[in-house]
């Protein structure tokens, strides 16, 4: 089995996405951070729970820097979480040839285009892979359900490990704590915090 | 496990689909016939060859007409193909509330838009899913590899059970064979022959 980099927020769509692709490749979760809280901890924990190997990435804060100034310009959060996800997947393709991510088919952002998507293919010579992109959100909730315990709550109180809570840890310590709530409208978040059932491909041999 | 209908013409995308899904649904392959040839004979063999229920389910005549109407008025496939494909789904939604197709990211038909497969989904009440939506050819011809013998060849000439078989006999009997060859671009195709190795959970219990 070829070995396949899962980025991993420890939300359900990340924790799912892992899941489809265990019986076919090798997972690894990968949780990037950019050094500005710890919210990489609690994707380790959910790492834990769905028993796959973690390990945590860097990226750089200039990259947070030109990303946040691009979502307070846009006045919405999606361009900047975009640039991101691209440099996330550019890090990661120094490590792995397949890398996949827990994007649905109506997600928003992070999501690149179909060009977008090519380009960084064959730039890099990956394979990129959202197994969920053909999904919707009812299906996935529903598969989400079957396989995880999960804790839910507004995005801005979840202890995830995903690109917003940096982003909004940085707006907070260098803008104002009003700017977030203009930028980033408040959404319910996901957390997987355990395995239901029997679901032996998930788990260590 | 929730059962899953996939439309399944024996190539290896739908193939390959039917693999991706049998982890976490309970898989049947349907093929659509019109009745015109007997191309559905190649998909009954694919889905024998890769062990999984299949049946057969009747399209109308008069949707074959339609379709061919719009493909000779367009000049090119893909929104007679499209429609097709959106009365198998209605078709195959009498059934079963999972329906699931084997179209990958850079598909051009069958390839229902975002809107069309919302539409679809709130309509007929159903979840439809495309497990190789977030995979390129690249992905997919790998992952085929690896589990299936495949044969290929041109699109004229294989035999499989996909809606573009009947679309060309019925071409050929009703206007001419020339004109097949003005809206069809030739194209290499595939067909399942055969399960590789050890393939435990695509086999029946």
């Amino acid at each position: 089995m070829d070995k396949i980099c899962v980025l991993f927020s420890g939300g359900k769509d990340s924790s799912l996405s892992a899941i489809l692709l265990s019986p076919f490749f090798e997972v690894e979760l990968v949780t990037f951070s950019f050094g500005i809280t710890d919210s990489w901890i609690h994707a380790q924990e959910s790492a834990r729970a769905i028993g796959f190997p973690w390990r945590k990435l860097k990226l750089k804060r200039d990259l947070l820097e030109r990303a946040v100034e691009m979502i307070i310009s846009d006045g919405f959060p999606r361009n900047g979480i975009n640039l991101i996800h691209r440099n996330a997947i550019e890090i990661a393709s120094e490590k792995y040839t397949y890398i996949a991510d827990g994007v649905r088919r109506d997600d928003i952002s992070p999501k690149l285009t179909e060009r977008e998507i090519s380009s960084i293919e064959s730039r890099l010579n990956i394979s990129y892979i959202s197994p969920l992109a053909g999904y919707s959100r009812k299906a996935v909730d529903h598969l989400a359900k079957s396989y995880f315990i999960i804790e839910e709550g507004k995005s801005e109180n979840m202890k995830k490990g995903d690109y917003e809570d940096e982003i909004r840890a940085f707006i907070r310590n260098r803008l104002s704590e009003e700017l977030i709530y203009e930028v980033f409208p408040s959404h319910i978040q996901s957390r997987v915090i355990a395995l239901k059932g029997e679901w032996k491909w998930a788990r260590k041999p």
